[in-house]
């Protein structure tokens, strides 16, 4: 079982060292610290495991640290800053494996992209050495990209040259879409296994900058001193403590998650608990009582228990999503979060609260949202509805839902619309009328609101829950997934969702083609005594 | 080898009738003319032979019956408008097969778009029957969907729940995007086999209307008589005759396009001729050569070629790019074009130019444009250029490339951008400088504005483009599918790059899967007494 939690005293692959308003992400990875037999991590080549420490990395930066204005992302290794995913790893992974580590990868890049765009931290990626591959990747997920000039390092992007693959964690479309290399430079560099050194590759704009190697960290820091000196930023952040998770072979409960799985019948019930007791007023109080506070507690035990169903339990097909709670606790607190949404803390709150739903948009399950009299869809958790593939709401006077004006525009999708807009492209007008007087709706409004899918009566609502249930799950799994990643991301289309789509899409199909995976293919070949052998059809 | 071009007269699959500024497209497949053996093509299900009418159709529409404001798209099949694609032409399909089929059914439903779009032509959907899958694919390509109501016809997407694979022709991405069909809505019509009928698919957006049988033709006539009463259309068209072709075991040659084939090394040069001795310099001129008018024969051409090379000629890789001819001729007939844009034939000579540019975009080959002194890439062929995945321009003071205004907007790719703002998205001055006062460059001044991307000199230029070939051709074919699709559509993102993207993208790894074409798979197994096994894996 693959555990998602680490903290910085537990990496093994990562030195995080905060000094003042500079934090530096240093990577070493061990080589034979590895998730999985087989394969060794050598020059600063990564797994899955490596990439939860950046992730955890990345997201205590947010709360622990908000003094920082400057990450500088660079290795500990002499001449390679990073060589990207292992590919021993990848060769021996299964098709689903490499399917979702490149997506959490991806999401673990995109997350440094929302930190720099929404709390204005500058990542500065600084290769002291080459950067192949995902390290590339990696590096142009930062806003900017310095590189060592002695006559040896190079950016490149060999997956296409060299393993028969795409670089697939964004890499082609960030090539040309965010640092908009011209089509036909981005097309030689991809195929080009050694990739471009200094003057070159700043020509070229695969880099911002670079340094001879006495130089280097000297330039480094100048540009890292001009960062910090446009911004000014303080306060002290609050810790991010272990999540405390009770398993049992079929469940798996945290304080506020419930985790229910129904193995034999391939879904599972996803139970979210709204807030009790007294809560927070004030930012002083959010701040005293920290990572306890329910909306960063409840969504980083959400966002855990939805990477578990993604890695652990793949054959879990469909999550039902239900609440558990009081309407007027869960708006309560959603106001109290709009009221302060300027305070950094609440900032970051909420923009981790708007990542995990994102993180729910890109699983590869089905998505129900069961509404009963018991449950509290309202501000926040009726994004969990508006997030599902579908939602049933029992016709019952004491069933209720509820919008909050977080629902205006403080969970983006990854499109940059909210799950309302995205739902009414149709009837836009429909979104204002949402937002009216009245902000509880009882099932038979929320039905002609056009806010649920279904609305059974009592007689028929376990059976045509239960029905339901036995079709989703008895559906191809993978025209399933394909369905759904059509169907969630109407309207614009973003760097994002170009990566999460066209790109991840396009990777995935390579995954399984045999010039790739077969036994003559490039990635099961790479390193290895024999050579690859194409099916030269064009495809 | 399968033969793209066809005409009225000859088709086996459609029947075209034109009446005054109505035309009706009636189906009528016969199920034993099959374009391979092992199918039949029962219940107006279609192979690409019968695509290949309907794209002939539309395009003749747009030629030679300038007149026709109203195009009824029906069925002669009693209960059945449309099955869809043939289940077991696709089971017993290769891959590289069933991808081009789509690709090119694709292309002709979104050619009915670009009529409507572009040239006004209202289409629209008379639904004598169920619409199912393709079927229905096909009705949502048109303006308007009306459907008979009694009491069995249905529209339905029943791939997902069916074959295991997804609505691919667009229908998923029309059904959100397009329609803006509820995302949940849409998530459960996508999975319901059955379909849905009259009032509730109205209700659903699914359809625009429907009306009991025996009021049906009365409803469609009314409808098409609002068309046809609030346009007004006149002139009379010009006559699209059959392309003259000479093969040879490796050869292909047109009037103006010659196709030679490098067979043992995986590539293709394409070159095509420009025009030659006087041109039209007049609109009455233009409409009496007709179709032997050099911009539309040669595109003609240039797209019999492509569509040849896709899916006659799979193991060729790489296309060569050439152009042989003077650079003033062609200019002189971008003027002539860009002058007379608002006649008719005008427009529809520019816009079949744009959609064979686009078809060259979404080719699943390589591209090198290759510019050497007796080259013409100017104006409307510059767009060759531009849509290369890279070039080579030799240096030499008697090579030029040139601009007209035709480059400016005449030829939208897909994601709605001009191949000029699509390279320079970094840099959109540039776009503006390369419309100066100076239209015809030299290699220098080429290469300093970025319109090439390589110019090796005399001494180089041999060796620098076999090397490129040799190189180009080595890799992975599916590998440079994946990557030359991510770097082709920088930029926004259309209906149509969603289609091609996302939606194309994930149908191909889907019919890469067990689950759909495995020996137990959906797809392999449809009709069969036995029964689809899934691995229930989610990935």
């Amino acid at each position: 079982m693959i555990n998602f939690q680490t903290a910085p005293n537990r990496y093994q692959h990562w030195r995080l060292e905060i000094s003042g308003p500079v934090a530096t992400l240093s990577m070493d990875v061990q080589e034979d610290r590895t998730l999985a037999d087989g394969y060794k991590l050598k020059l600063n080549s990564y797994d899955l495991g490596v990439d939860i420490e950046l992730a955890d990395a990345i997201q205590r930066l947010r709360f622990q640290h908000p003094e920082v204005a400057a990450v500088v992302i660079t290795s500990l290794k002499p001449r390679i800053f990073c060589a990207g995913a292992n590919i021993y790893m990848l060769g021996s992974s299964s098709h689903a494996f490499k399917v979702n580590f490149c997506k959490f990868t991806n999401e673990t890049r995109c997350a440094i992209e929302d930190d720099s765009k929404h709390s204005g931290r500058r990542y500065i990626a600084a290769l002291n050495g080459t950067a192949s591959g995902g390290g590339y990747e990696l590096a142009i997920a930062c806003d900017e990209i310095y590189l060592v000039d002695d006559g040896n390092s190079a950016v490149s992007l060999p997956e296409v040259p060299l393993l028969g693959v795409l670089p697939g964690t964004g890499g082609l479309t960030r090539l040309v879409d965010k640092r908009k290399v011209r089509r036909d430079r981005a097309d030689v560099f991809s195929t080009l296994a050694e990739g471009l050194k200094g003057k070159r590759a700043k020509e070229w704009r695969l880099i911002d900058g670079y340094f001879p190697t006495s130089k280097f960290q000297e330039g480094i820091d100048t540009r890292v001193e001009q960062v910090v000196a446009a911004q000014s930023r303080r306060g002290s952040g609050i810790k991010l403590n272990p999540l405390q998770i009770q398993t049992t072979d079929d469940s798996r409960n945290y304080r506020y998650i419930r985790l229910q799985l129904n193995r034999e019948q391939r879904y599972a019930d996803l139970t979210v608990l709204g807030p009790e007791g007294t809560q927070p007023a004030t930012v002083a109080e959010i701040e005293e009582l920290g990572d306890a506070y329910w909306p960063l507690q409840a969504y980083r035990e959400l966002d855990d228990a939805l990477l578990h169903l993604r890695v652990n339990e793949p054959e879990i097909g469909l999550v039902c999503l239900r609440t558990e709670g009081s309407i007027e606790s869960v708006l309560a607190v959603d106001k109290v979060l709009a009221t302060n949404r300027d305070h950094w803390l609440v900032r970051e709150i909420i923009l981790h609260m708007a990542r995990v739903l994102r993180r729910l948009d890109l699983t590869a399950k089905s998505f129900f949202a069961i509404v009963e009299p018991k449950a509290c869809f309202a501000g926040n958790l009726l994004e969990l509805l508006l997030a599902a593939d579908r939602s049933y709401m029992l016709m019952d006077s004491a069933s209720s839902i509820a919008v909050s004006e977080l629902n205006a525009g403080a969970f983006p999708m990854s499109n940059g619309l909210t799950r309302l807009q995205s739902r009414f492209l149709a009837e836009p007008d429909k979104v204002d009328e949402i937002f009216g007087d009245k902000n509880v709706f009882d099932t038979e409004e929320a039905e002609e609101l056009g806010l649920i899918t279904f609305a059974p009566d009592d007689l028929d609502w376990e059976d045509e829950i239960r029905v339901a249930i036995e079709e989703r799950t008895s559906l191809s799994p993978d025209a399933l997934t394909g369905m759904e990643a059509s169907l969630r991301f109407a309207g614009p289309e973003t760097l994002d969702t170009k990566i999460y789509g066209r790109l991840t899409a396009w990777q995935n199909w390579i995954f399984q083609r045999p010039n790739a995976v077969g036994p003559e293919g490039a990635l099961t070949n790479y390193g290895k005594p024999t050579q690859a052998h194409f099916d030269y059809k064009r495809t």
